[in-house]
């Protein structure tokens, strides 16, 4: 079949590999569509950063590159290994990409997110969703509901990213929150917390198009740090305050010191990025304020939550997908557009 | 009457100054006990820090330097102004020294500590402990039960920073702690948590009075990072998960970045610590193990859980009382000798 796997740093080749085969516990599928996020870019332009490069195989997999990638899936059972029941051959799924041992003290207590040997299909081996097909663990499966599209479904990964993040961060219906980055994970977190209470949800992002996209998805302010003084805005749509949260959504010295400064005593400051390299902060600002920085990696138990939230129409994500491409162009009109335009872009996603 | 007034940097005095009279609200005390705390040493060498400076009057008190140093302190009721009720003529007391305006949001909601602006009697106006008499706020006003003495009870402030902490930590009952630093502030946090059903409390030190006294004080473990691999010490003790919740007693970047990766998946590193300067931090330690950092400053509503614990003997900080001096020598036998023989000391006090 045919696959796109990473062999190196700004080194993708669509290839030939060998059909994954089915096995107990296992289901295989085939993919209908496939977005490409942010982690892929970096494994791209600066990998490898999480696949596991030669020489130093995943805990789990025991694969090393190249390896395919694509970790944002749906499709269609196709066929259903020994023991797996729940699901019957043409049902659509969307796969959760958490490869997990199953055994740690985190996977034994629903925090499989967190456990230490984990990895990701699509990273790490065990194949991924930018193939024609993929054999993925039975757990790892939910099932569509008519109501959302497979194409629609790829979108449920930056949702469970948000949605965990929201949870973690202590957010309660009725509150206020600011998220600093409009990109796919800051606008997954717009939509979460719209869907689920929140009394106003300010946005800050630079980028035009991106400013538009979250106007469009109600954000109750979209503020520009070139601009505005975000910090100074947020308190004056809350009373004087600031948020009850916020979610550094971008990860910079200059997003996460507003998202600590924007929150009122007592507020937490959550942060979703993943940083490149270590952060100057003024503790003390914790500190005067009674805050909280929190932090969280992934996804556990949550795709239930927003499978329902995208089935009744409380999240509608769909304009998160900005282009549609196929596996043979992926590296030109999917991973080099949106290095190219990449402020033009939320979502591309790809059909194998 | 005699007062220890703070002139500037390295500028302390002995002076006579006018006797403070009561008012409406307020309560005249003769002052037993004064402690000398590690922010009166900052102001001693480096201020004025939080001390209001020439030209810029404290918000509430209006005054700036010279002031009344002293902010740890117990005496008696002396005098009761009008339509103070609960208080009689010769009671024990213990001051509350948070100076707030009682209206803000935080101050009506029970977070007085977080008062934007807040201070301190014995730093920012009002008069202070390390005089004969004071003048305070009813509100700011506990009494001592017979079984805590005035001397014992300067202790109940660093108690009642500690007892903050670990409320807004989060930690509970039947948990397990890490906490760097072993000077006044940790070992009120072990004290603290060892008197409300801790598991196991680890606590780091490089002093060895300080190792001794925390010890002696009931540490499960006591650690010397100079020697021992702290994160890893702290794993072995708690099933090789880390602790639930860490203390930042400390304020260094090796003792904030140890406590983050000293405690489990989803464990809180709390920071006490007040920073000199910003510090560089590895946020995706925060990320992969789903951890948050957290601060406080100061206290509110606590001190009657101190006292109670100090009543019935949960807690016994007596020996955390190095060596006794006078007001007269409060410079010399004081704040210098803490300056010279730091480690050998955990707390000072003066009898005025
Ligand atoms: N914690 C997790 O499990 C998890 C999962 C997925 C992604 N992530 C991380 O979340 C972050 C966001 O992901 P994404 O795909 O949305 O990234 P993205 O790069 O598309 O979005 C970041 C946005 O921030 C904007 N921005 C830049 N400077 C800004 C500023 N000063 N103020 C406000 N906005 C500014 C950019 O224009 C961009 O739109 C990334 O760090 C990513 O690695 C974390
Ligand atoms: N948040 C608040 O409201 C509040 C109130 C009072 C004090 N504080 C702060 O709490 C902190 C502690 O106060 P304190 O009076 O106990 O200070 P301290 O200086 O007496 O204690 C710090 C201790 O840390 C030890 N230490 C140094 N390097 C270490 C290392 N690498 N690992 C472990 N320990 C190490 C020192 O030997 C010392 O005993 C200070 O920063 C102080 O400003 C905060
Ligand atoms: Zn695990
Ligand atoms: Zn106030």
């Amino acid at each position: 079949m045919r696959a796109l796997r990473f062999h190196g740093k700004g080194d993708l080749r669509i290839e030939d590999v060998p059909e994954p085969e089915v096995a107990p516990g296992l289901v295989k599928i085939k993919v209908e569509w496939c977005g490409i996020c942010g982690t892929d870019l970096h494994e791209y332009q600066g990998g490898p950063i999480l696949i596991p490069p030669p020489g130093a195989p995943h805990p789990l997999t025991g694969e090393t590159l190249p390896v395919v990638m694509g970790h944002e899936f749906t499709g269609r059972v196709e066929e259903i290994g020994e023991g797996v029941t729940g699901l019957r051959v043409g049902d659509p799924v969307i796969v959760e990409p958490n490869i997990r041992d199953n055994t740690c003290h985190q996977c034994r207590h629903g925090s499989y997110n967190l456990c230490p040997s984990g990895g990701f299909y699509g990273l790490s081996g065990w194949g991924g969703g930018l193939a024609e097909y993929a054999v993925i663990d039975a757990r790892n499966l939910y099932v569509l509901p008519p109501s959302v599209p497979t194409d629609v479904g790829v979108l449920i990964d930056p949702l469970v990213v948000a949605w965990q993040a929201m949870i973690d961060s202590g957010y309660r219906p009725g509150q206020s929150a600011l998220i600093a980055g409009a990109g796919p994970i800051g606008l997954a977190l717009l939509l979460t917390l719209k869907a689920s209470g929140a009394r106003w949800v300010g946005i800050s992002e630079i980028a035009d198009a991106r400013k538009r996209q979250a106007l469009a998805f109600g954000a109750d302010a979209v503020l520009d740090p070139t601009v505005d003084d975000v910090t100074a805005e947020v308190r004056a749509a809350t009373g004087g305050l600031g948020a009850h949260v916020s979610f550094d959504a971008s990860g910079l010295p200059a997003t996460i010191s507003t998202c600590i400064s924007a929150v009122r005593p007592k507020g937490t400051a959550f942060n979703v990025a993943i940083w490149e390299e270590p952060v100057e902060l003024d503790i003390n600002t914790l500190v005067t304020g009674g805050k909280r920085l929190a932090a969280t990696l992934g996804f556990a138990n949550v795709h239930p939550s927003v499978i329902a939230a995208l089935d009744d129409g409380r999240i509608k994500p769909a304009d998160m997908i900005t282009a549609r491409t196929s596996l043979d162009e992926v590296v030109d009109h999917g991973f080099d557009e949106l290095l190219r335009n990449k402020d033009q872009h939320i979502k591309i996603i790809v059909q194998p």
